[in-house]
């Protein structure tokens, strides 16, 4: 295989052949192939594409770049869900349990944010002590032992991804649907996963700002899993207003429990259900979306999914207090609430996810570069939902930051964010389509 | 200026400006830019293209990266003729003297032989002692003072150039046309000309195999040069079967010596007096296409062009026993006669200069990697032209090899190259066009 006829073959539009693209990801590897022979292969695929079968040898090539687990018993019952990120999802923190304690396993493995969408990781994290850098073998024991664990991504699993990854990041080519996919799913392979459901989102906060470029993704998810004999369903769901009521890390901690605990936000719960039928259907578990949503509400409703996210807890060492009083992690020294102003009243019409992502960001809660800390406690609470009736006075969101001096341009952000008009806005849908 | 965002402008395909195209050139230099991320805007660059003003400001940008000559008086007299590179193109040896002997003032940079295409240097340097690694000051004071020089790239102008062509070279990003003219270009720009004649070849020996892609090139120069303020006259020609009757180093200066002493095949001089008339009108020297005509055939036939290239040589330290007895070059110490078989006779119809350049490399000529020696006697001679009539047992060509093995597969490379017919073909002309 002769690399420039590799790169040369992309950049004038034909399909690479498996060997080709095997060759490509070893040589990441063995540094046959140079940095700067990727970055050009990679601006080719960007703008030129790939199909299935390319997209699923490449995820292929890179998950066989490092370990891949084996489950006992086979990976039937082995589900994981994948959010391609958005503001205010803290669906995972509810969907593992919730899914886990219906019979399932879920062997998460998530990422931290950046920019203006949070990360799973992030917002464990603002749990004292709960660590999420367990070993491989640590994290399949506490899976096969607890049904579910939610880690950080290992440098064992798919570690080309992580060398492509960086090399994508400063060359701007991380906006291409093909290697999205094989990042993902990648990943995916390697933990041995026998379904997964992803979550596509949609809209002014998620990564896929429009419809066409969203169904393009979802479609060739779907498309490559199937060349890869790894059932991957996709949902495609709105992102213009962030979910639930919080943003930030322990901010939605904090909803995410009290949601395990009964109390959750209705736009949340349908994601999280919707997303939970599909795993339940695809591990098998229950035989109609109908039953799968049943088991779901049980599990809620009983207490089951609280008392599996728990066990999570437990065994990742975070500090338990958390469970009987979630609202003490929201212990941000500042806070601010902001109201309707005296003039105004009527229908909330907008709340700008992306706006509202960089509000939160300012305030701590986000990080800019890929090295920075962030603030747990900063974010936002009690954000008020599109549709809301509102009048003078009524709160629109409490602000939570350790940085004072955020306060006045995150509050200027929020406002920009959230529309008010006379007329009640048409409803919205959440689950715009599935794949 | 931020490097991701001047890659994902191009990838997006919008125009890059001046202080981007400008940044990226520097950051070669102080290496802000790393090596991946020039080759993605490279890749980039090849498949979204970049129009005259992007392309005029690569070209100043990589000029100004090193050494720019001035010359005293001004540049207005100071011409020079590029060619893209053919199979037996030695019209650089004859231009250079013909034109120079009329007045102008002709600094040639030149470059090496790759692949089945000749380069001047590697032909002059078959001339025992002949240096081409003047320094910039030598090569200067040498143009003012014989009229002509001949060199090979310097380091100190456009390194930029060097930079990039490695980069192009191993990244499947040469065959760019912006990319090509900003590389020509930037060399012609530093060496402070007045103006610039191109030969654009195009068909099967050429690197531009079809004419419109020719074409696009011929027009992107004379447009980039015409932002830049450089008058670039392009001329488009055939390259399907050699120029001449040799091809190879020796075997050409050979060719090119009897030329300029009167004895030269005449579509390398139809190529030649076209490519001279556009230097001379260019350099202001005479009002008329058919005035610069008559000057060249007088400089031709008074011998004056052959005193200009005898200075040169002189100039150059080359042996000057190769302008009294040129054909003692041809000391192959293996030879071989190419005869029409037995049983053909006809016209020859076909002599595709692809398959003779492969032949003469295959002898020792070419070079398969830039840092390759090549054979300075290997080579053909005497090759039979298109449209002559041949018969059973005449010559088509003598082989001259160092290798003796190389013999019979270059043979085979050379009757399959040659086409024989019973009717004539049809006449084909030689320039195509001009721009």
């Amino acid at each position: 295989v002769k690399i420039a006829e590799t790169i040369a073959a992309k950049r004038d539009g034909q399909e690479l052949t498996t060997a080709q693209i095997s060759d490509w990801i070893c040589g990441l590897k063995d540094n046959s192939w140079a940095d700067y022979q990727s970055a050009a292969l990679l601006m080719a695929i960007t703008l030129r594409g790939m199909n299935a079968r390319e997209t699923a040898d490449l995820t292929r090539a890179m998950a066989d770049s490092g370990e891949r687990l084996r489950w006992d018993g086979g990976n039937l019952q082995i589900v994981d869900k994948h959010s391609t990120g958005g503001v205010g999802d803290k669906v995972s923190l509810i969907l593992a349990p919730l899914v886990a304690s219906c019979g399932p396993k879920v062997p998460m493995i998530s990422g931290r944010g950046l920019g203006h969408t949070g990360g799973t990781l992030d917002k464990l994290e603002s749990i004292p002590e709960f660590r999420t850098d367990l070993s491989v073998a640590q994290f399949q024991a506490q899976v096969v032992r607890e049904g579910l664990a939610i880690i950080g991504q290992t440098r064992s699993l798919a570690p080309a991804d992580r060398r492509l990854y960086a090399l994508r990041d400063v060359t701007a080519t991380v906006e291409s649907i093909p290697l999205i996919c094989a990042s993902i799913l990648s990943k995916k392979l390697a933990a041995g996963l026998g379904a997964l459901v992803m979550d596509v989102k949609c809209g002014s906060g998620a990564f896929m700002k429009d419809l066409p470029s969203a169904r393009a993704l979802a479609q060739a998810l779907a498309d490559t899993g199937k060349v890869l004999g790894l059932p991957v369903r996709a949902i495609l769901s709105a992102m213009d207003e962030p979910l639930g009521e919080t943003v930030g890390n322990a901010p939605e901690v904090v909803e995410a429990i009290q949601t395990l605990q009964g109390e959750g936000p209705p736009d949340m719960l349908e994601v999280a259900y919707a997303l939970g039928v599909e795993m339940l259907l695809a591990a098998g578990q229950t035989k109609s979306p109908a039953e799968a949503r049943l088991s779901l509400e049980r599990a809620l409703h009983t207490g089951a999914a609280f008392e599996s996210f728990g066990r999570m807890l437990h065994a990742q060492g975070g500090d338990e207090q958390v469970l009987k009083n979630p609202a003490k992690l929201l212990n941000a020294p500042h806070t601010r609430e902001v109201r309707v102003p005296p003039e105004a009243s009527g229908y909330v019409t907008a709340v700008d996810a992306l706006e509202v992502g960089r509000a939160a960001c300012l305030l701590g809660a986000g990080r800019q570069r890929a090295e920075d800390a962030v603030d747990s406690a900063a974010g936002l609470s009690r954000l008020v939902k599109r549709g809301t009736h509102v009048t003078a006075g009524q709160l629109l969101a409490v602000l939570h930051t350790s940085k004072a001096a955020t306060l006045d341009s995150a509050e200027k952000l929020l406002r920009a964010a959230i529309r008010i008009a006379p007329e009640p806005p048409n409803p919205a849908p959440l689950i715009l389509d599935s794949y």
